[in-house]
């Protein structure tokens, strides 16, 4: 029988079901697995794949058809070489990371703008302070590197919340949302940062983002603007921004993303001054409703699958994304 | 001639502009003072008081006819004695909060949901860890304790970014808001408490609010649900709060508001599990957008006490807000 090996880390018991019906109906068998390496010894043994797993593994599975990786960004995978063959199909989630990022976007701005962590200090140290100069959403100027899922649901959210203007850059596809008061290419970039109070890049790692946002561009903002990146650590200059944050050339930053990851426990980074630091975690499986709608994206992909039509969300390699 | 003392600790150039014209208009004088204290020696010298001082200075304050406090919470001014005559008019700012306090409650909310403190130790440690369950505001139920403007301006939000109800329980004036699904009345409080994700409390220190959260509401919220509180720490019956956190009876809180303020440096609140805490900052004036509105609804009610009309902003001082 056709099988599907399926990496159930983050499901539920309700989520395993789904899979297995949509399978069922499908013509497949499913057989899970807790993370990608217990896939070892079993490479062989799937046409499909969803989850995630190491390249070698994936070079491994000799009868794969089609990898669905659940997460949104697929750079260990531009590479055709890792691929049993150059026709396997491989599609991402992206789209289902939208409402746990931009909460996380939200998250980070709001303690940036209201000076949290330096009222955290405060309350480690049993102190009593009432007053630093603070900011609002209201009336801010905010624009979005990236305006995919994830910058289009954050988008939406700072208009909702009183946002003066929201901006959007896009690399290609451009987002009709109304959420965006102006969208510009990447060419126009320049011209829009020194207009912007609260930058957020949501931006893939590929070819074309490697170091965009460069030393010069990190100039163009201002000593008061705030910078949050929840995309890829490999899309900054990040040496020029530490210095840029150490020296309070930049109101402050907010980093899910940053190069290595693992961060080294001496690295300069963890002790940059105002930066919000966090371990990769704002697009977590942990969050249900996250888990649902990478679930309900890999049925519907099945059914297609099955069926013989185009996948909704395969991935271009040559672009990255 | 007709004068006014302002306290302009928070204002701009254009604030102290705006006041003086207003004054002019209305056939008045403004002196500023840099804060409460700085008025003493001068009490006998002003008809109108904008600010906030200490109820000596107020008691002592013989030719006052309107004070018009700038912050929301009155209860230093609830008793009639620290009033030079029982004729005096107190206003209060509620209405100039929303704004702000709406973003802090957003913002503690989703550090709660996304377990930010539990990262935030983690990376204070320089390490790494990417995954801890986490909730979103998406789909949540939310109960507001006073559907005043920081209750609306906080319920709105929530419906904007997701919230599946929307609950509000008010004490008098029922808002007529879209943002709530449901209203309900104190008395009919206990049996929303169980249906509640998210309770927020922004209700003001009345004789009627004293304690309203018992340890006997605490125990009908349910293990996981948050609560939040922005209002007045005169409010929560305080000792069973930090027991039902220490023992994990309740999913987290955060307090900008306790008992008492300034919290002494060995009091047992600052330790409590799963409890974000704050210096009674969430309204600071510091947010230019909160001094920008203050400042309109005193010039607003000056022109109508110039007129002889009644305050918009009058409190009740029997009620207390």
């Amino acid at each position: 029988m056709r099988t599907i090996a399926a990496v159930d880390k983050y499901m539920n018991d309700a989520h395993r079901r789904q899979v297995e019906e949509t399978a069922a109906r499908c013509g497949f068998a499913v057989r899970f697995f807790p993370n990608g390496d217990a896939l070892r010894g079993h490479e062989t043994e799937y046409e499909v794949l969803y989850g995630h797993c190491s390249t070698d593994v994936l070079k491994a599975s000799r009868n794969l058809k089609w990898f669905c990786c659940c997460y949104a960004g697929v750079e260990p995978y531009q590479d055709e070489s890792v691929f049993p063959s150059p026709d396997t199909l491989l599609t991402n989630s992206s789209g289902a990371y939208g409402i746990t990022i931009s909460e996380h976007i939200l998250m980070v701005t709001l303690m940036l703008l209201r000076r949290m962590p330096d009222f955290q200090e405060v309350v480690r140290q049993h102190g009593w302070l009432q007053s630093l100069p603070m900011r609002s959403i209201c009336g801010s100027s905010i624009t979005m590197l990236g305006t995919g899922d994830i910058g289009t649901n954050f988008a939406r959210r700072a208009k909702a919340l009183g946002a003066k203007t929201v901006r959007g850059v896009c690399r290609s596809r451009k987002p009709s949302d109304p959420a965006y008061d102006e969208i510009y290419t990447l060419n126009e970039m320049d011209a829009v940062l020194p207009l912007t109070d609260i930058l957020v890049m949501a931006l893939p790692s590929t070819k074309e983002t490697a170091c965009l946002f460069s030393k010069e561009r990190i100039a163009l903002l201002r000593p008061d603007a705030l910078l949050i990146n929840v995309g890829r650590g490999s899309t900054i200059d990040q040496d020029a921004l530490m210095d840029a944050l150490n020296e309070g050339r930049l109101g402050g930053a907010a980093l899910d993303v940053m190069t290595p990851e693992p961060l080294p426990a001496d690295h300069p980074l963890w002790d940059t001054k105002n930066l919000i630091l966090t371990t990769h975690c704002s697009g977590n499986m942990s969050l249900g409703i996250t888990c649902d709608i990478n679930v309900n994206m890999f049925c519907e992909d099945l059914e297609r699958y099955a069926k013989g039509e185009p996948l909704k969300h395969l991935v271009n390699r040559r672009l990255g994304y």
